[in-house]
């Protein structure tokens, strides 16, 4: 059955406190090479029959209103896998 | 900077009950074409300098042991993005 990846990153201008954890520890353990982390959520959802474009507008509109929070977060990506 | 993209999900075998939330919501509201939603992790680590194969191995060991917790999770993808 198709699946279709929604990716949902916290926009650029907000402090991820999630990444920002994670970076640290990474330099607390003497990885410096990494200037930065962002934690997002990638959502896998199973679709029924085919992905025709009322699926795809219909899934565009989830990500925007149910998967995302607007305020605070960016969908990235929206790709159709098999 | 050179951005490396790790996408971590819950194991195929797992029940994930944020994603169960989810596809239940979605039959609620009568959205009935999608079967399933599983939530994952997506982390963006901006690295200082070229992606070389010794960046790539540490972030391969840091996906595995840091970013995902390998009795639930599985890392689905590592991918160098600019």
């Amino acid at each position: 059955m198709p699946t279709i990846v929604v990716e949902v990153m916290p926009k650029a201008e907000l402090l991820d406190p999630q990444g920002k954890a994670v970076v640290g520890a990474l330099s607390r353990l003497g990885k410096t090479a990494y200037t930065s982390v962002r934690i997002g959520k990638r959502f896998e959802v199973t679709v029924d029959g085919p992905v025709d474009d009322a699926i795809l507008a219909d899934v565009r509109e989830l990500a925007a209103d149910m998967f995302s929070n607007s305020v605070i977060e960016d969908v990235v990506s929206i790709e159709v896998t098999e």
